[in-house]
Formats: structure tokens, C-alpha cells, sequence
């Protein structure tokens, strides 16, 4: 709850400043030309514009809908990579059975944990359209780094790389063959989820919809100050603003959900769930990770802040 | 059916008790200024208002629409988790066969079942921001606490605690290859319910859609009293009341179903919904449990009472 | 389609007698006080119930959808445990090789098959609130029938005693550990389906939204026939009856559609259910069961006619 | 595209026929009572209807989005019956190695593949009251069918004949023990599907909402002429009728689509389905099946045209 | 983002030409009637074009909705297909262990990854009625061309092969039986989206729905001009062109998604799609591929461009 009273105002309608703008000049200039002027203008009845306005809630309260479920599933998909997240670290540290504490198992342990974070990170680079390779250096050793350097596919390169490494863990008796399977299984996962994402960044949602709601609202905002004038006088011009910059608020919020992997500050908070899954997986690895990290917690909490 | 009945009227209402104030004297307010004062006032149409009221019911739908399924997913997450460790408890006592009644076996078999119940009410602090540390010392060990003692996500340490004591138990051999990934997969869907409850508690309800609805409401109940004065004369008073107060009763209740862990009365019941997976699993283990736990019951009781 | 022309229409309009009668005099009084006694009365334009009406519409709408979706899903549930316990008792039959014809054997999957009937039936006591134990009593041996005396949850016993069984196939070498973990599975999937039966029984349906439509419905009705009085005069009676009572009678739907599991006979036809599981599993062990238990069926037909 | 094209517009309108007719009668009635007759009659205003129009559109479209789901599920019941019938053959062919070609091992093959045809066959009979013993004759031995011949629930009783000649093939040794499971699993996919379609034939759809529908829809039309005939005279006629009609079309298509196993011409089409995936079974077993079954082909193609 | 702003306008109106066209002439025909002609005509009060606009809108919006899920079950079920082909070349490259680098097991593991992408492009032509033969010949070896050769379901035919190549690779002793089932089931997810596609392609949406939409924007575009004719005289022209075009915009929408294989520029970009798994598995094969295939991508972009 605290979050939500934290939302600036101003940030809210800093969306739709530039139609506000131009709203309230135009109301203002139908009510000039309308009192002082004494132009004619045509009378429209109020009926009109308000039943285009109950057409339009319906149509914009289906969009966002739509909108809102395509944000939900990028949020439902990143929400499964958290959880495969900790059951492939889960798995990696109990299935290998380390008591006699080899350095060799640890090493690769720890080796495919750090994969998985880099995955996450790259999976996050490689939906935002930035340079994936350039995200996962921290996390993956020198000679990981090599073999995907003439990659395209980032992602897809390190999931092959896990592939690589159960196989390892395989021929090397760490895992029996049922446990292979298994993780494969949790791999496949893996890959349905960054499949999922890249469906959601790779389609357009369709134009036309959002075309004709767009020429609706516009139609509506023209005519409805010669509805008003009539009835409210002056007062029309708060009137128009308030219900106009209402439909065109839920239109924005619409647009910003149906693409969630643009790169705004109102996107799905990739980075900061890419972090988080670093901390979790830490704390598994019991790797008590040094206390100057967390100052990157700033990016997380603000990008929750400002979700439209 | 009982449940609905005995829900007091007075907690319905209460959550909206300073909006049914300010709105009785504010339509008090108009119909004195109109009728006394003889100000002229505007006299708005009934045609603006009533329209208005179709386009909130029909956004206000849509919301509570999106916001019960944010609640219902919330309580489906839990009652896997109900599913889920009954099978969990199933699968440790059925796999691990300890006919001969070895004290070993039985000490383990315990010792997992109560970490689940323990790993239940743990999740419920955590995900209300509780101290889960506090939650689970009933349950576990003192062995178990010292290590979970300097981690963050202590649901999440638990989880590791169970997978480490199924590669325990197929070190002793007590279960095979198969029933340690088969017990795996319950973790797995531990893991997912866990990562679900996460992602609805931060991920914060698009805003702007809240916003936007919210001042429509407010600007229909400026607007109703001018338009009902003149039809209802001092009738509009409780009309508006009536009307007005239905419009936040229903908001309300989406805000409250849209966020179900923050620890109000009205969210979802994980405090009951733990102490009965402890029920069950005390019966699955055959623990004749000393009836002075059931005073407790009333919380759940209540807690289902409530349910706004 | 037959079954819906056996539905009595006197049976449809017995759950809102009340409700009519109660109208039909409201009606006839504002009618008579118009027209006979001068009364003046307060004249209301039919814009204000017709648009409340829409509202109303919208928000009846969207609530039986909910109640339907409980509903559904309730029935779905009752559909997978139908198909897990063909499945179950498939499993029984086939994993366990019987070609020699050992008593023994066929005993345990006697025992097992009809402990799976027990469970139907007690699951659909639990979750009516009937005594389980005594549901179950014709298909459980004298032992079981004491090992599940002093439990609270029946159908978590009963899934308990599976999960033994399974061990002693196990240890008997029956079947195989992969079979084991198979049959678990199923196992597993009953759980699922106990757990999500319950969540819907013991979730409340959210009170404020029907109680706001419930009060929208009632100020919708009382001014309904100050509106159409003037228009119709006395043809406003019926007009008023058959309207109002559309909106009590779908009210009523939703009600009933929301609580599948009160034993009324409306709900759920878990009974009905629970006997043609009991039907397929003994056509799955070749036992030609005695038709006189076919005179039960007609509590199956005429559950299924009478829902609402 | 083309499929629709060539629907007969006189066979969409042969479904509401009678409606039309008396609704033509009854309109031109009331014209000829009101010009002719100087029947001074109730003059209703436009009002009533229209909004009466608005809220039966609301929902029969709520309506019609639940029937729909109905029937999609139906079909894709249906669907996963082909891709489940593929993946068993795929399974029965590549996982019983006949590499030297074993005539013992073909017969099993080709034994168990056409009776998964006539499993199909027969949940289409059993689905639509047909007599499910004859829909099989033509692909099942002698042996199998006596087998059945006393049995109700001929698809359960095919599915205990697969689950048999698992058995077999494990015993035999042609599968090994985890491909019985695997194989086992499908045959759990069919019996979910099978339940499924059963769930939907025998839940009738919520009878109140239809019938208040109607009801309404009644209403509606009785009211019409007498608001239209003021405004439009005799042109009320063709307007009542399209109209009206329209909203008794979508009634009945909703009707049609709620109950999608009825064996009407519009239903499900579940033999041309069960021909296809004999289609597909007979390629996968390279039986080059004789080009005189092509004839029956063209069942499928009119019930796919007449989906109304 | 960048995408939408290259549509070209015309484009979207493209589809709409000749509609625009009539609906231009037919209201400045009504216009000159009404005003040089002295043509008395009827005025229609502006409520029955607006509460028929109403009814339209919410008709529409279901129907776009229930043509927006089947599209997006399509986009799904091919985003489905895209994993599991990367999933199926991770369990071929890592499942068979090739430390040895043996030639067989290298061109074997190639066959199959090749093979997996003529599926995907044999899919695509067999979805859209194209001769799948021609579009696999590229991927296959001349023997697989050969065996396909009289075949009319070629992706059902390549299944099989695949089936046989696992078949193969557990003969072997490459794979183990573990893995042979845990490949089996990707090759079932394959048949389902297979088989999910032919479904969404085969079932034709409910054709009296489209219908009735249709007739009742046709009465409305009909009725507009004589509406608006006396309140805004010439200016009737633009405004019914505007409202009508939006309608018919809309439905167009919803024919196009409804059926997304149809070979149209609209529809689901399949082949788009295979041609990134093929640029996707060859990354993962290792095989440099030459970059002179890059020149095909256009087709991918301008087909993502133009989805309506």
C-alpha cells in the first residue's frame, strides 16, 4: 500500500502533459468563439458524445484487458524464472552429492549457479534489444566468455552451456541418469519461459484495434466542448480536461503494458528480478556476498515505484 | 451460507464510514444552498451523471474483475500448497518404508514434517514482512535455527534444508533414485507457489487504471446531488448517500482483493490455512496432538469471517 | 435437450415465490395509492431505473460469471476425479501382473479399487459437512474402519492407506519403484483435486460485491413502478413482476452457482457422481455388480435435472 | 475462408423459421390494429425497448462467450484425442523394436493401433447415445469384442484392453518397464479427455440464465411494434423482424454450442474427427488403406460446413 | 514501439477501400435528397443509430475478443513450437555424448536437427494448404525425401521419423531408456501444437454470430445518415464515414485474426517463425551458416509490420 501513496502526481500526468495542454487550449478556444465571439458554432447534443464515451469504455476497458493480460503473462514468465531459478540451484547442490567436499564439485556447482545468474541477466539484455554479452561479464568465467563471443543468440548459447554441463556431471558419475533427466526437464523450462518472453517482445499488438480506439477518443475530444458549453459555461473547460485526459491516461497505460520489454521505467522490472535472483541464489551457494552490492537495491525499488 | 449471514453489517459499512460523512453533509450542503439559500446553482441534466455511472460500473467491473483474479490466484497458490505438502508428507512417510520401526527413520520422517509445517508459516511472515524467524522456532530444531540464523529468505533456506535431507536420505539409502526426484518435483512446486505468492505481493497494481477510476467516482458524486435536487427535492439526500457510497464500497473492495498479503483482516487466511496443513499433517503422522491447540482455531474462524 | 424440458417451471419459480409476492403487492399499492387515493407520489423519468438497470445488468453479468467459474471449476474437479480413478484402478490392475491368479494379489486390488469408491463418496460427505465415517462404511474392511475411527479428515486417511498400500506393493515386488512412483503420481492428483474442492468450499465468495448488487437490485425495484405508472398504468403490475424478478432470479443463480458443495439440490451432483465412478471401477474388476443397486440411480437424474 | 461462403443463407434462417413467421404476423397485426382500426393501443417510448436491447445484448453476449467456451473445449477435448491418438502410435511403433521383423510383434503393433480407431469410434457413439458396440465392430478381433459385449462403458472397457497389452508387452519384454509408464501416461491423457467430454454432455448448462433470457428477449418483442410505429409506420414491419430475429438467431446459435455432443448437424464433428485420426493411424502404419473408404470423406466436410 | 509508426496509413484503409467508397456516396446522396430535393424522408431520432451503436460495440468487442484468443493461441502454440525445437537440439547435442567426436553419431545428431527444422517449414505449407514436400526438400536427406514421397500428412511423416531415429539412437546404447522417454515427450509436445494448429485451422468460428454483427452494422450505417442529417447537415458526410469506416475497420480485425493460417500477409508469421528456429539451431549445431541466407529476413520483418 505505502508504495502506491509514494506515486507522484506529477509523474502520473507528466505522461500526457503535451494532450493536456492542447486540451485545455482548445476548450478554452471553443469558449471564446462560442461567448465572445458570438460564433454560432453547431450545438451538439449531449447525448451524443456521452454514449461515444460509454462505446469507448467499453472498447478501452476490453484493450486494456488484453493489454494487462500480455504484462501479466511477461510478469507470470519472469516470475517462473525466479522460481526454476532456485530449483535448478536446488538441484545442482543436492543432487551432487558433496560431503567429502571435492574441489572439483564445488567448483563446478558454483560454476553453473553464476551461468544461471548470467542467464538471467542476458535474458534480460537480450529482450531490452542492449548487448547481452556486455551484461553477463561478471558472472561467467573467461573461457565461457570466449566460446559465446560470436553468438547472436546469448541466452540460448548459456542454456546450451548447461546442457554442456550436465552431460559432465553425467559422464563424470556426479548424477545418475534419472537426475539428468530431471534437470533437463528443469532446462526445458528454462527455455520455455525466455521463449515465452521473446513471443511477447516479437508481436505486435494488433494495430487496427488500437487505431480505431485512438480515432474514437479523438472524435469524442472534439466534440465534446460543443456539448458542454451549452450547459456548464465556462466550467466546461476543467470538464473536458478532467474526462478527456481520462480516457487518454488509460489508453497510455494500455500502450505501456501491451510491450513490456521496451526499456521504460514503467516496463517489467527485469534487472531488478535478474538481481534478485542473484541474492536468492547467494544465499543458497552460502556465499556470503559482500554488503557493497546493495546499493544496486535502489534501481529495483524505484522501477516497482513508478509501474504505471 | 451460515458464514454470509452472520457477517455484521456495521463491518461492511465501516470501511467506508468517513466517505458516507463527508458525502451526507455535502449533499445536505446542496439541497440547504439550493432550496434556502435559493442559489441558483447549476442544474445538471440527469442524462451527464447516470451515463457517468454506466462508464464507472463497466471500468469498476473490469477492475474487480482483474483484481479478484489477483485474490483468487493468491488463495489457489495456497491451497496447493494445502495439496502439496499433504502429498510431500505422504511421499516421505509411504517411500522411506521403516516397517522394522527404526528410531532413525522416524526421527527424519518427523523431522521433515514438521520443517513443512514450519516452511508454511514461515512463508506467511514472510510474505506479510513479518520476522519468519520468529514463526518456525515451534517447528524445527535448534540445529536447524542456528543455520538458518543469518539468512534473509528463511522459506527459501528451508527449502534448501528439505533438499539437502533428501540427498540424505538417498545416501542412507532409504530412498531410491526415482522417489528422490519424484520428492524433488514436490519441492519444485513448493518452489513455484513460493515464487508465486511472491510475485503478486511486489508487483504493484497498474496505478493509473486506479487513479482514473477513482476520479470518475469523485466527479460523479459531485455531480449527482445538482441532478437529483430537482427531481428528488430532500429525497436526494439518501439517494445519493445510497448510490455514492455503493460506488466506494465496490472500489474498496477491489483495492483490498488486489493486494492479498498485507496483513489485514481481509486478506487471504495463510495464518489458518497454515495452522490446518499443521492439522493434517499431525494426523498424517499420527501425533495425537494435545487438544490446547485448538483454542487457536477461532483465529481461522474469524480470520474467514471477514472476507470482505 | 430433453432434460431441460422436464425442468417443472414451477420448480424454477418456487425459489423466488416470496420475492414475487411481495412485489406484486408493492406494485398493486403504488398503484392503487396513484390512482384511487390521488396520491401524488413522486413521478420518476424512466431514464433513472432503466439506466440503473443497465448497471445492474453489467454487474449481474460479471458476477455469475464468477459463480460460474466456481461452479465450472468445482465440476471439473469432480471430472478429474472421475478420470483419476479410472486411471488409479487402470494402474492397479495393469502394473500388478496377475497372470497366475494369486489370491493375494487379488485381494489387495480388490481392496484398493474399492477403497478408491470409499474416497469418492467420502470426500463428497467431507465437503457437505456429513459424517464421512459413516459414508464409507460399506467399502472399506473392518481394519481400515478402525485405523480411520478417530480421524478428523476421512479422505486424507483414506489417501494415506493408498499411499501404504503402494509401499507393501513396493516391498512385495508388485511393482516396480518406476510404477510406484507412477501410481504416486495419481496419488498426487487426488490430493490436488481434495485440496481445490475445499478451497472453493472454504473460500467465501467476496460479501460486498453481492451485497452492493443485492442493494443496487432493491432501490432498482421500489422505483420502478413510480416510473412506469404514468406510462402503463395498470399494465405496470406484471411489467414490474416479470422484470424485478428476472434480476431476483438470475440474483438467485449466482448465489447457488457460487457454493457447489452446500448439499442442496442444486449443487454439485457429487453423490450422483461418486455412484458411476463405483459403476466404472466395478466394470474395470469384472465384478457384475447386482442390478438391484440400480434403483439408486434415480437420485442421480433427478440431481441433475433440478440444477439450476 | 471459402468454407463459409458456400453456407446457405435459407440454412441460418430454416433454424428460427417459425420465430420469423409469427413475428411477421404479430407485426403487421399490430400496424393494421393501430392505422386501420384506430386501436388506440400503448404508445411505448423508443426508450424502453432499446434499453431492454442493450441489456439482452449484454447477456446473450455473456451468454454466447460461455457456451462458446463450452464448445471449444469440446473440440480441443477433441483435439488432444488426435494428437494423444498420434503420440500412441508413435509410441507403439518406435518403442517395440521390430527390427526383424516379428510377425508376432506386428500383429500386437497393429492390433493395439486400430483399436485406439475404434476407441475414438466408440467414445463418438458412446458420447452421442449411440449404440457404442456396433461403431467398433469393424476394427477390433473377434476375441476383443466378446470381451466388450457385456460391458456398458465400451471406451473404458477398450482403454483396460490397452492398459492389458501394455501389460503384455512388458511382460514379453518388448517394452521396458519405464516405457510402460510413459505409455501408461498417454492412456492416463485419454482417460482424462474421455471424462472431460463426458463432464461436458452430462452438465447441463445453467437453465435460470437461459430461461430469463428468453424471457426478456419475449419481452423485447412484444414491446417493439408499439414503439416503432409511431416513427416508422408501416416499415416497423421489416425492422421488428430483423431485429428480433437477430437476437433469436444468437439464442439459438448459443443453444446449439452449449450442448456439443447432441448428434445434430451442428454439433462437434466427432466421426469426421475419428475418421481423420484413421486416417493418420493408417499412414503411420503404411497400410496403404483402400481408396474406397475415401467416399465416406464428404460426412466430414457437411458437418463442418453446417457449424452454425 | 518503431514498428507501429510504419504502418502506412493506407495500408489500414486498404482493406476498407470499397466500403468507404459506398458509404461516401450513399450519405451525400442522402444529403442532396434531403436538402435540394426536398425529399421529406424520415428522421430518426438520433437514440436508435446510438443505442444500436452501443449494442454493436459490446457484440464486437466480444467477438474481437474471442478471434484475438484464437490468433493468439496460434501465435502460442508456434512460440511452444519454437522452445521445444530448442530444447529437442539440446537433448540431441547433450543427451548423446560425442567426446570421441565419432563421424556416425555427428551425422545422425545433424540428420535430427535438420530434420526437426523441415518440420517446422513443413508445418507452416501444411497449415496453409501449401505442397509441403516441396518447402522440406532443402533440410532432408534424398532417402527421408524418398520414404515421405506418398505421404500426405508430411509433418505427421516426419514425427515418425524422428520417432524412428530415437529408435535408433536407444539401439545404439547412445541414448539410455531414460532418455529415449524423456525425448519421446518433447516429440509429444510437438504433436500437440501440431495438432493444436490443425484444430485452430480446421474449426471454422460460429458463422451466425459473424453474421448477425454484420446485419445489425448494416442497419446501423444505414440508419446513421438520416440521424445526424438535421443536426449537422453537410457535415453528416465526414462523421458517418468516420463512425461507419471504424466499425467496419473493426470487424475486419476480428475476420483476419480469427483464422490465422490462412496464407494472407495478416496472418501468423510461420514462416518467419521457422526460418528464426532454423537460425536458431544452427547457432546451436555450431554450423556457421552463410551469411548470403541473411537476405531472406525481410520477409520476416515486413511480415511482422503488416499484422492487421
Amino acid at each position: 500500500m505505502l508504495l502506491k501513496k509514494n506515486i507522484p502526481i506529477s509523474y502520473v500526468f507528466g505522461k500526457i502533459k503535451l494532450e493536456i495542454a492542447l486540451l485545455a487550449i482548445y476548450s478554452v478556444a471553443v469558449y471564446v468563439a462560442h461567448t465572445y465571439l458570438n460564433f454560432p458554432g453547431v450545438s451538439i447534443p449531449i447525448a451524443i458524445p456521452s454514449i461515444l464515451g460509454t462505446i469507448i469504455s467499453l472498447l478501452l476497458a476490453f484493450r486494456s484487458n488484453q493489454a494487462y493480460d500480455r504484462w501479466w503473462e511477461a510478469r507470470t514468465l519472469w516470475g517462473a524464472i525466479v522460481n526454476d531459478s532456485r530449483s535448478f540451484a536446488r538441484q545442482v547442490l543436492t543432487f551432487v552429492d558433496n560431503s567429502y567436499d571435492d574441489e572439483d564439485k564445488r567448483v563446478l556447482k558454483e560454476r553453473m549457479i553464476k551461468r544461471q545468474m548470467a542467464w538471467c541477466y542476458s535474458l534480460s539484455c537480450h529482450l531490452r534489444g542492449q548487448n547481452a554479452h556486455y551484461c553477463v561479464s561478471k558472472y561467467i568465467t573467461e573461457e565461457e566468455k570466449q566460446s559465446i563471443d560470436n553468438m547472436n543468440h546469448v541466452p540460448l548459447a548459456l542454456m546450451d552451456q548447461h546442457g554442456n554441463d550436465l552431460r559432465l556431471l553425467m559422464r563424470m558419475g556426479w548424477i545418475n541418469e534419472y537426475q539428468q533427466v530431471a534437470m533437463d526437464e528443469t532446462l526445458t523450462r528454462f527455455s520455455n519461459a525466455m521463449g515465452g518472453c521473446e513471443r511477447i517482445k516479437n508481436t505486435v499488438f494488433p494495430v487496427t484495434y488500437s487505431f480505431y480506439v485512438h480515432i474514437l477518443v479523438l472524435l469524442f475530444v472534439l466534440m465534446l466542448p460543443f456539448s458542454l458549453i451549452e450547459l456548464f459555461g465556462v466550467f466546461q473547460v476543467p470538464l473536458v480536461v478532467a474526462i478527456s485526459s481520462s480516457f487518454f491516461l488509460i489508453e497510455k497505460m494500455a500502450i505501456h503494458l501491451q510491450d513490456p520489454f521496451e526499456n521504460k521505467p514503467t516496463d517489467t522490472p527485469t534487472t531488478a528480478i535478474s538481481y534478485k535472483i542473484e541474492q536468492d541464489l547467494k544465499q543458497l551457494l552460502r556465499d556470503e556476498s559482500p554488503k557493497e552490492s546493495e546499493p544496486n537495491r535502489p534501481v529495483d525499488k524505484s522501477t516497482i515505484y513508478y509501474i504505471l
